[in-house]
C-alpha cells in the first residue's frame, strides 16, 4: 500500500546553483550522498515528511546526464514509501504493469526500492521505498 | 518559508484510466472537483500530509490539453505550502526570480495560491500556496 510522497528527484546541472531556490525561501539542504551506482551527487531537502533530492550527475554516461541532455532540468522520478516493496511488484505483476525492477534492488540509505515504468504510472517513472529496518 | 510539499499536479488524459494505479496499490481517491478557470477536472489522492492531484481537460484549450499534446501524460507542477505567499513573492522578486504570478491568485479550495516560472526553479513550474484561514 502507497503510504506518502518519500521523496521527488529533480535532475539538475549544479546542486551549487539548484538549492538557491531553497535557501531562498528559507530551506537548507540537509544532507549530501554521492550515490556511484547512478553516477549522481544528490542533495536532500526536508520537507515536511517528504524530501525534494536534487540529483546532478557526476559522469556524462549518468542516467540523469542523459535526462538532461534530452529534456533540461525538471522532474526526473517521483518515489512513494510502501509497506513491503516486494508485496507491491506482486500486486503490480498480477496487474499487468510495466515493472522496471522485477526485484526489489538496494537504493539510498539501504533501503529496498524498485521502479515501475511510466507507461504504467501516467507517464511518471516511479519508484517504490520501503523503509529500511 | 517552505514547509511541505502541499501536491504533485499529474496531467492525465483520463482519470478514470488514471486512478487505477493508486487503487492497485491501495490507496482511493478522496475527492472530485472541477476547476472550470483552468478546464480540468481533478482527482486528490491523499499521502501522508501531500496530495497526489490528477489533472485531466475538460477543453482542447485548457492548459493541461496543450500540455498533454506537447509531452504527453506526466507531472505538470509541484506545489509547496508556503506559511505566507505575498511574502515569499516578496522574497523572490527582490532576488530577481522569475514568477508568472506577480500577486496571489485564488487556487483550489480557496486558497492563495502563485507560481513561478520553470526558469526559476529548476525546470519545474512550481506552485506556492498558503493554506485557508
Amino acid at each position: 500500500m502507497l503510504k506518502k510522497i518519500d521523496h521527488i528527484g529533480i535532475a539538475v546541472k549544479s546542486l551549487e546553483e539548484a538549492v538557491r531556490f531553497y535557501e531562498t525561501l528559507g530551506v537548507s539542504v540537509e544532507s549530501y550522498e554521492e550515490v556511484t551506482s547512478q553516477k549522481v551527487k544528490v542533495a536532500f531537502i526536508k520537507l515536511g515528511d517528504s524530501n525534494v533530492e536534487l540529483l546532478e550527475p557526476t559522469s556524462e554516461d549518468s542516467p540523469v546526464a542523459k535526462f538532461l541532455e534530452k529534456k533540461g532540468e525538471g522532474i526526473h522520478h517521483l518515489c512513494y514509501e510502501v509497506n513491503d516493496v516486494s508485496e507491491s511488484l506482486d500486486i503490480m505483476k498480477k496487474d499487468g504493469m510495466k515493472l522496471i525492477n522485477e526485484e526489489p534492488i538496494k537504493g539510498a540509505h539501504g533501503k529496498l526500492v524498485a521502479f515501475v515504468h511510466p507507461k504504467s504510472a501516467n507517464g511518471v517513472l516511479t519508484e517504490l521505498s520501503q523503509p529500511a529496518g
